[in-house]
């Protein structure tokens, strides 16, 4: 069903936008972290890059009723330091969108009634607490100069929901299977 | 050389956004292209938003001594439609930037004497108008209900260039070797 109000509308654009521009700089932020010799941490960046993929294509498909070109206003984070420097720009990222933005827009699609937003941006709310921690763990090893450890890094492709290790048999935010899960491996 | 000018710098945030908004776009349309049994507008769809990772990419390195939050306002285009439908809004997306955004940008850069940005904004024009032109004839075979003939597709990794079929041996734009490409095959 289509998105009947503007405001839920223009956060979702503006959720489009910022999750765009995370899963931007998490690619490159990945690439750098591999040639500073920690293929782990990229592969967390790679792996998270992919999980705010699937947040931005929910929110660009929730709006594919409403085509056209429009001038959006997203949150954005910039710099391209060391490693730890970089997942510091990630956790500040995450935790606006923890504290500020996500609840706000989940508050306001409820408020609107808009049922296809609320999932969307719930979905999204649910990864980025994950997406947290583990940058906050990647960090920790980084500022000691050391590559984290980190064993395969699953993404679920219709909610984004991330973690490590062995994996549950069900997406616990959606619910869907785990061999759908995109997996990223050493 | 960091970038010493506040509207350049707001002008790379911006490009930014715009460019990592175009990769996602891409790669959503290049999914549902797939899904629609048209595999070569697929492959065009995520080659250029190779292209556009580069463009991306670019900027965000131009901005590196500048780190930290932003409030980023790009245009974008949005409409999740059949593939003729989704590649107008491509055109759209790459004529917007050809003929005001970059043209812009890169006479800003100029007058502020910003080398790198100058750089940056131009290797992203060159490419779009090639873009243009590819998604035009991507969108002339799907309005006739046919997926597109396309050869091998290949992408500077330096400045976005894209072409297809023959390589030359050396980027015409940014003159890296053409070992370098990253080629996107049938
Ligand atoms: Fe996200
Ligand atoms: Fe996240
Ligand atoms: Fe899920
Ligand atoms: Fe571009
Ligand atoms: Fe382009
Ligand atoms: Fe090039």
């Amino acid at each position: 069903m289509p998105v009947k109000n503007d405001m839920t509308a223009d956060f979702l654009r503006s959720a489009y936008g910022g999750e765009s521009m995370a899963h931007m700089r998490y690619l490159i932020w990945g690439d750098h972290a591999e040639k500073q010799g920690m293929p782990n941490i990229a592969r967390l960046f790679r792996a998270i890059a992919f999980a705010e993929q699937v947040h931005a294509a929910n929110h660009f498909k929730e709006l594919g009723e409403l085509p056209g070109g429009a001038a959006v206003t997203s949150g954005a984070v910039f710099g391209f330091g060391s490693v730890a420097e970089n997942l510091q720009g990630a956790i500040d990222g995450e935790v606006h969108e923890i504290e500020q933005m996500y609840p706000v827009y989940l508050q306001t699609a409820r408020f609107q009634q808009e049922n296809g937003a609320e999932r969307s941006f719930r979905y999204a709310l649910e990864a980025e607490k994950i997406h947290a921690k583990m940058f906050k763990t990647a960090q920790d090893a980084a500022k000691t100069g050391k590559d984290m450890k980190l064993k395969e890094v699953y993404v679920c492709p219709v909610c984004g929901y991330t973690g490590d290790g062995e994996t549950p048999d069900y997406c616990p935010v959606c619910g869907v299977k785990k061999d759908l899960f995109k997996r990223f491996s050493a």
